[in-house]
């Protein structure tokens, strides 16, 4: 429970404090030296840090083995070239989903180290997949070789909101048997380690500035498309909450005034129009079995006039739901991720069509829209993202 | 233009600075001082700044003479109380309205010196409101006893959306005559003081913040019902401006799939079902004269049927595109502003409703809709406000 508010709002309460500022800071040094080896008057330059600020930290990182240093000359004087040891602190990131288990090791380079995926039954129990996750985790960490105690942290990502005020699943979640489940101090019993928990589209927002191609972008959008249709939001360059850490709940937009029933309770929500479930029951009458949404992406890419006015369709409602988000916080990016994402501008176009007409001229036409190229490892990716932006590097020996 | 941008990102760009760090530290002393007089040992304590930050800051501050400090005794030893001189740095807030200009002098302590109001004619053209402005400026200065040296910036408020690149009012503007207008650069010229300019609704949300009651709220959303509807965002804390500046557009929320068109060229916004303007054009049809604001506001005060009705209607409208908006960011507060905000229950009954029914439950439950208690003063005070967050408060002199 600490924990969970530890997780969700590190990165933000109290932004002035000395230790907020003392990891925002050594994640800048660590960011910075990613791209490469750097002296420490570099170091300075590139973040905007004081010479003495890097100098401490570089000390304290040092300390900790997450650097190394070893002379070199810059502009003729000698100096102290700065290198990351990639290895020397890894975070594990788990996706839950409804059928599947995912499983990575990454390192501060952002590179995976290890990866493993499962198939699960859907319904499965919510302690089914957790002792998975145990067992995946255990061995990934044997096998790779890597030292247990350079595992910082484990990012966990659920498919459905989380209550910050309780650190719990929320009611709405894609997965029934999981609301009210205490997810946090169930991982932190079991795995010994610090956990941050959080849903699958904000990890989806946190993967594209992270390992994705957004790592400038100070307000973006990842909108997931699946069975449920959600958003994560990165605002001001950091991943937002809100009040209670319910946010991004684009799949209940009203789209149709006296739509269908929502599995919220209300009607006409975008998730009566547009998720893969919508579609799949639109396409698969008189079908011998229901369609996945695999076999409606096979169908679209081979341009079944059906599947691709279905598709059509969704996207347009999609759109319009987006433009009202982009009217209100004019983003610079919105990113398109879920299972449908290799359909591209299939998908995109009408998406894109939805949102130039709802959005204001000068916000639509500012605002980039485009694909993930994550695919289905957007949320595995940005879960062990979370263990860097707020575990604490530099002090887990 | 430089100026422009300083004043939307200051607060934003390059958090970790040590400049941007240093002035969000002075404002936070001098926010922990507005509570009354302080030992530095106190204001470590409240602003959880180390000893050392405290005491360099308010070295700065006493040089400048933004503080003054006596000697007292904190548990039977010796120390210094630090107290505020609120008139040391005086902001101007300037209100640029349709028909009306307003002008206030304020002090660090969010006291209002001096205040005047000026009716326009509508339509007026932009260096005639301008020419004004300047003119009150300078007489309230000169009557209040204000030293000129002590003003350190102007806020000014405009009732349409500012683009960030551009540092010019953008379409969609409620003065159609200042679309395009460098309005930084024109402002600046005339008084030869520091100048920042944001809309209306972004000012009142900071006047909800500042001035108004909701000094701790994190995530607010200000919403102005008037001749145009708009939003006013503090997300995390902060001012929220998005990638162009303009953020907010509710008021272009499309509500009626196949509605009236807008101005804005879209079709059934909620401008075209909820706006003073509409209610207007509504409960105008067979009236002498053209009903005005103030009137809807009287005739609904005195339980008239039709004037109930319409803002009922219009007030369902508004609490669906709020259920929208809590949906995406989960506001800890949404406030009401604008002219109709005496009509108190009568129209935050309907908007309640419509926001309940539209947000998903959690959020829905969780978000506190208040009418705004600022009134009128609102934009003015929030351009004030404006100011002391983004000026230079210790080096004015």
């Amino acid at each position: 429970m600490v924990s969970t508010l530890r997780s969700m709002t590190s990165a933000t309460a109290n932004p002035g404090s000395q230790s907020a500022l003392r990891r925002l800071n050594e994640q800048r040094i660590v960011e910075a030296l990613m791209a490469g080896p750097a002296t420490q008057a570099e170091l300075a330059r590139n973040t905007g840090l004081s010479n003495a600020t890097v100098s401490n930290i570089v000390k304290v990182l040092l300390d900790s083995d997450v650097v190394s240093t070893e002379p070199t000359t810059s502009s003729g004087r000698r100096a102290l070239s700065v290198r990351l040891n990639s290895n020397s602190a890894v975070a594990v990131g788990i996706d839950f989903g409804r059928r599947h288990l995912r499983v990575v090791l990454a390192n501060l380079a952002y590179e995976v180290l290890a990866e493993q995926t499962l198939t699960l039954e859907a319904g499965h129990r919510a302690d089914v997949s957790i002792s998975a996750a145990v067992d995946v985790l255990e061995t990934l960490v044997a096998d790779s070789g890597i030292r247990r105690e350079d595992v910082i942290g484990v990012g966990a990502g659920i498919p459905g909101p989380i209550d910050h005020r309780t650190g719990s699943v929320a009611q709405g979640a894609i997965l029934p048997g999981w609301v009210g489940l205490q997810i946090l101090v169930h991982l932190e019993d079991r795995l010994g380690l610090p956990v941050f928990v959080d849903n699958d589209a904000n990890l989806g927002a946190l993967s594209e500035v992270t390992w994705g191609p957004y790592s400038g972008v100070e307000n973006l959008v990842f909108v997931k498309i699946g069975s449920g249709i959600g958003a994560g939001l990165i605002l001001n360059g950091l991943p937002y909450y809100g009040n209670v850490g319910v946010t991004g709940e684009i799949g209940h937009a009203t789209i149709v005034e006296h739509g269908h029933v929502c599995r919220c309770g209300n009607r006409g929500c975008l998730e009566t129009v547009a998720s893969t479930s919508t579609m799949a029951d639109l396409l698969s009458r008189g079908e011998p079995e229901r369609l996945t949404a695999d076999e409606i992406v096979r169908r679209a890419l081979a341009r079944n006039p059906a599947a691709l006015r279905v598709i059509d369709d969704a996207g347009l409602a999609v759109g319009r739901a987006l433009g009202n988000v982009a009217n209100l916080i004019n983003p610079e990016v919105i990113v398109v991720g879920g299972p449908l994402a290799e359909l591209g501008e299939i998908l995109l176009d009408p998406i894109r069509r939805g949102l130039l007409r709802h959005a204001v001229p000068l916000i639509g036409e500012s605002t980039t829209l485009a694909m993930s190229a994550l695919g289905s490892r957007s949320e595995v990716l940005g879960a062990a993202a979370l263990v860097f932006q707020n575990a604490d590097i530099a002090h887990h020996t």
